[in-house]
């Protein structure tokens, strides 16, 4: 059968054999048909250093392929075992405040630990082995969620190899660190210290004396983990050339660079857990960014709950037909796979709340059950018309991981900025407007765009000016906003005016900057119109651009705060304040407008 | 003279022997009684590793004996001595986040540590061999306060023991913690550590990736507590075999569970410091926790003060009046000593802004020494005419430490769910209406009792559903709340429907909750009235129970929040959501209408 | 050219020569005279364990020298360098967490270690004996902006050495800390420990449980790091006897008792980063305590933005004409230098977007320049005709670094009463009122003042009652607020009525105290105006005094908030309230009156 994989995470090794027959008959009656199994295996397939068990596992692929389901086999390494901590401490990690760790929860392996690189690679390399050939078997889950940071001196190894590579002497280093600064030159590579709260951070992680030798650690610790991720990939394609490799992503989830991951999967999957039922648009902006990273190829909903989280401190319950929604949402924006966590809700531990398509007392008549079944015969009665389709999409909305970690690690203008509400204001501008988009990396081809919205461009790598600047030459629209342009790929300043080398595209120089707390309020006009503007307040110098918008409050009252620029055959637009929603999507509506880009209910938003 | 002990803590060995004289002179314009002497004062009576000198202590207590006050005396053993953290560093503890601590503080011997078992118990030996025939001392006071955790590697092997003890084998302990989640299997005992912030907390102490682990840890502490004041009690025992022996409690804390330690009291007593001039109904519920703890005996108020504390950030003034009205409100609870901390005020250190009888002047014309004169003088006039009396209860409210700390180390569905909170609310109704009450743990006998409270009875445990059916059946009733019925002794969930074995006694199922904001409110209409709720919403479906009240807003409109089940001759209450106070005190009244039970003054509150 | 310096820190290292020639262009266009440079140069001279190299330093000096400026020339070891840290760990601090740092920010040197000291003393000596001799060299900047604090075991050996000259005996010292409580005596100088979170404190700072031995750790703390201070100074007076030594100061920073080391400098000199832009009084409460620390001698501002901080979370921008205002504040005050930092603008590294004179694009024709220069021009007009001017002032605000400690750092009455609010409000209501005034130390003369302020004098030490007894006994004014007269040196409470040795010169008596929340307040009443008071309300008793003041509310009503007492031909005042800002201004406004000391503007508050 050729549809939407439809199903979730499975813990069978949990339960005995009674509960499992249940679930079979279960998953029969809510048209389940896909399986991830064995996420948290690890201690049960190994348990012990040198033994090896899959006979659960054995009977857990088994059953499900009896009974005609698809598997997403995962390699269990989401989690190492108690012994394994035990016998070798080097695989739990060192936090940011130094601490050594015990061994406890999950995510909890150094990415730089030789044992658990070793081993976890090992595991995969048996499970490849054993269940590579197994046809049931359509996909591979490697590791879980990765994410989080280690600080161990095992990493604090690995970083200064990763900066040899990266940067060959130190005096190339000291440079792109900025280290006459404080008198931080390194003269060793061993004096270089993993940056935490024991060396340069003076208050949380995003507080640091050499944001230089932050924002190269955020990109070391992001390359650490995806080398644990490939370990295990080219573990599986020893014995398995062709089930596609994935690993579950957190949507917009800082710590790990998403844009430098995706080459190596086959593809992308993610769970979605919106914070609450007001957040239609940031999940859009999530889809469409897992959707961007293989340059638009369909991808997984790998996790959903079908009505309740337990992590957050209040956890409401989805509406009834919230879940649906959301599921066809996924569909709309790309999925090939609806998948929940989790199928049965466990007893214990720290998940026995989470939501579950089958609750602790395995009934069927429960709302939920109700609305899962019913989502599953429509999306079998769907079959596979959607399977691999494509967005043809004009417009692109630029994401990077550099600028969003390099904003948000900088001392000034302000730590209200942030980078994902810069991003989501004006993505959500575009999906109120009805704009078909794609969210897609600074390195990604602009070719195809008419408008390219860039928010917060913060650093300006490589050709992206250049690239950017052809856009609006041969026609297209670019829009970017305050604090972008600022720094080079290694977060130093660029020796020009603001906005850097995008100053020729913009037509405009900004010299200076007033930030405010929340509550100041300085009004843009445009034309006839006047917004509301906070946070952050560039002044604007125009140098070509014509003034669209200006300030009405404050000692620079009556200068620019929104420009648009000639530039070739097409436009360069700036915007140099915080303006609120109604503001962004005045202006991501004339710039649609200009394209004919506009949706069909342009003024639903 | 019998009669209630007047007085308080004594720490005479600050002071010279002139300001003894201006003391005990005071103490007799006051009509202090009773004094509670050395309660720090193990530095002083062992000065060093070899050496004992009772010089200092045989003077208090010969003057006080002298003076013909009776004497509560401490072992001094709720603070060790410089030297004995500096020889024997085992002595301190380790703090959550795994800091080894230093000297410092007090609270501060880790519980497992023999040295400090050995050497405690030692001090209390040889207190009972010197002062144990003397008449004046009329009871022993263990400790001091008992009371936060240790994390050591000491603590960590005696948690081992411990359960090695409750558990057996490594399989059953694997059963109760869940631990096939998250690959959690324990294959060796020494793969256990304490559940801190290094292992499997991941945000402060509540948040832990698996509460079995963390609920059996504080199970643990307390049990390891209880153990220091029985060794210290068993080594009074030795040489001084009736003197009663307490330790003084602090009400409604969290981390001992008194239940378990009270067996071991021969007089339960505690220590009252409410946070502001509101608690009436807060102190009534930490004084008949306290009379339950002992199936009804008087206990005694070990301290109070006469006008301020000191450790709050803001300390209030005890008004005119609030003094005497609060201690009256002891007696009246079942208090046969009403005592202060303290006596006299210190000159340093963290409590010389903490009120005192006598102040840092010396002074008698004072207004709070005046007042406290003349409840002494309205305490002599009363005689013994109350002392040892009890309180004829029908009305049992279920206090139940595990359920506590299971609902609050619970991830999902509400950290804003707090236990105390549902406690104090139920309590405050009965209160209010004037209903005599017991509060009693789940163990005790249920069979005096027409209405059984029991709120947020997250865990089950033994034959507790089989005794609340009981009362039922036999026509009383019994009222609970959301979250009542959830776990079993392992924190881990019924596999049936919620609420779990109290089903049939209250005739609903609950499949879904709803946990939301503060802001957010749920009107619950019962007959003509309406009230608020909020927090967290069961949808309770009826399976042979009435319905009571119903939600009035929301997709669950109309469907039942509160129930009443006809169970043999009387009633199973089940209140599904987080009502305000005149909702819960609409309930209760219903309750206790049914019974008789309502006070004289019901219309009050 | 004697006249005001103007200029500022100027990191010439950080970039190439061409740079230079822009630099010292603009210089001249913005009539800057004065460069402090080499603040952060340690790694520059000393890039190994026995390599010292000026050569780059050299060329700074030539340069500026040669284009006819002049160098305030810093010794640089205000950071260490990376190398250091690595060959001699003992060199970074461990934190009041006790946790070991690694190498990174600044103001990360142990001040107890040998190393540290040996080789920072080592840097200025040889820095002096370079440039000692170069007349355009006009001032020695020792380190930078010392400050923070060090827990390692170097320091707590320091600790008791410093201990052992302090109090001679351990009688002593735990007479002084009070140890009988809680069984702390110390029998041995090795039992004594750093106060931090691992020994006394039991949230953060100012949470003890011993404010003798934290106040003491302050003390010691501040003396440790001036003895840094002190032996660099030794060092550069080895062979440069003349030219004047300073470091730099950063106005009301609490962890230095600024007072103790201002006999150490030859001229006093600060940084000034208020808050925000509505901090006039609070600056010139900070300029007044820097003048009086040298006896009214005028002072360096060693530092302030042109335009904008970086390190706050919200980073504002100085409006036009606002760096001129507060310059010329600094200059009315007693600047005779008005230095910036800093002149060029880094391109990375933390202070990236901190404000400069020249920013990244080097522009002569910014906004912030332009009126750089401009001040520049009027700077440069005025010549020398306020240098060395001194302030006469007929009344003293006493400010006391004990005082704010031992305040801070008790346990009650009220945390939420700051030794600063109290000082600022009755300054505020001095500068409003347009008095000229002195700020000093508690040790200072007071012989030539009418009026003596003494806000929240919490500890009175040495002969300060008396002198303050006879600055009223001669016919002046003393005015002082509740909770002074508490304590003596050693943080313990007078054992007397309160205010202690101040009770004579204000008769009265004050025998309790109330707390409350802000919400809370409590109106005063004097002749026809009310007032209103907040967060603290202490119930005075006059012995003598005559009743100024009155609350009106609570059940303290009519009893005294404000009292004046005839003493000789004065006055002592004193206000118990938590009086608000135009209350304060009564009362101050009644003592300058009397004392005909009103500026001529006195409505104008
Ligand atoms: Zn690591
Ligand atoms: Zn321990
Ligand atoms: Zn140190």
């Amino acid at each position: 059968m050729v549809k939407i994989g439809y199903g979730g995470d499975y813990n069978a090794e949990q339960w005995p054999a009674p509960v499992w027959d249940q679930d079979h008959k279960l998953f029969g009656e809510a048209h389940i048909d896909t399986l991830t199994v064995g996420v948290f295996t690890w201690g049960l397939t190994q348990p012990g250093p040198d033994v090896y068990d899959f006979t659960v596992l054995d009977r857990i692929v088994e059953r499900a392929a009896a009974e005609g389901r698809r598997i997403c086999l995962a390699t269990g390494t989401g989690a190492h075992p108690a012994w394994l901590a035990k016998r070798h401490p080097e695989v739990t990690r060192t936090d940011f405040e130094g601490r050594k760790h015990r061994y406890g929860q999950r995510h909890n392996s150094c990415p730089s630990s030789p044992v658990f690189r070793r081993l976890s690679t090992e595991m995969a390399r048996r499970l490849a082995q054993r269940y590579g050939g197994n046809p049931a078997v359509i996909a591979w889950h490697v590791g879980n969620e990765y994410g989080g940071a280690c600080y161990c001196d095992l990493c604090a190894d690995g970083f200064r190899g990763w900066l040899r590579r990266r940067y060959g002497t130190l005096e190339a280093l000291n440079a792109a660190w900025y280290t006459t600064f404080w008198s931080h030159t390194f003269t060793g590579w061993d004096q270089i210290e993993p940056p935490s709260a024991l060396t340069e951070h003076w208050r949380g992680p995003d507080h640091t004396a050499f944001p230089g030798i932050t924002l190269d650690y955020l990109r070391f610790m992001s390359d650490a983990m995806l080398a644990n991720y490939r370990d295990e990939k080219a573990a599986i394609r020893e014995s398995d050339p062709h089930t596609p490799v994935t690993t579950n992503f957190m949507g917009l989830y800082r710590p790990i660079d998403y844009h430098r991951w995706a080459p190596h999967l086959d593809f992308a999957s993610w769970d979605n857990y919106p914070p609450d039922d007001r957040s239609p648009a940031r999940m859009a902006l999530a889809h469409d960014l897992i959707r961007g990273l293989k340059d638009g190829q369909p991808f997984w909903l790998m996790e959903q709950t079908p009505s309740v989280t337990a992590c957050r401190d209040v956890n409401p319950l989805k509406r009834p037909g919230v879940m649906r929604l959301w599921s066809w949402q996924a569909v709309a924006h790309g999925a090939d796979a609806v998948l929940f966590f989790q199928m049965r809700a466990g007893r214990g531990a720290s998940e026995k709340y989470h939501g579950a398509v089958i609750g602790h007392a395995g009934r069927a008549d429960t709302r939920v059950f109700r609305e899962v079944a019913a989502l599953g015969a429509e999306l079998s009665a769907l079959g596979g018309v959607t399977l691999g389709a494509r967005t043809p999409a004009r417009v692109a909305l630029l994401f990077d991981w550099d600028s969003w970690w390099a904003l948000e690690i900088s001392d000034g203008p302000s730590r209200l900025v942030r980078y994902l509400d810069v991003v989501t204001a004006y993505h959500r501008a575009l999906w109120t407007l009805g704009a078909d988009l794609d969210v897609i990396g600074v390195t990604a081809p602009l070719d195809d765009y008419d408008v390219v919205v860039a928010p917060a461009l913060h650093m300006v790598k490589g050709d992206l000016a250049d690239r950017l600047s052809a856009v609006a030459f041969r026609g297209g629209s670019v829009l970017t906003t305050f604090l972008s342009g600022r720094v080079d790929e290694n977060d130093n300043a660029f020796l020009t005016d603001v906005p850097g080398p995008l100053g020729t595209l913009l037509g405009i120089r900004v010299d200076e900057w007033d930030a405010r707390e929340p509550v100041y309020v300085n009004r843009v006009r445009v034309g006839d119109a006047t917004f509301q503007s906070r946070l952050l307040f560039e002044l604007v110098l125009p140098q070509g651009a014509e003034v669209v918008g200006r300030y009405e409050e404050d000692w620079y009252a009556g200068t620019a705060a929104i420009t648009r620029n000639d530039f070739g055959a097409g436009h360069g637009w700036y915007v140099g304040a915080g303006l609120d929603c109604a503001g962004v999507t005045w202006v991501v509506r004339q710039v649609l407008r200009r394209h004919g880009l506009l949706g069909p209910y342009p003024d639903l938003g």
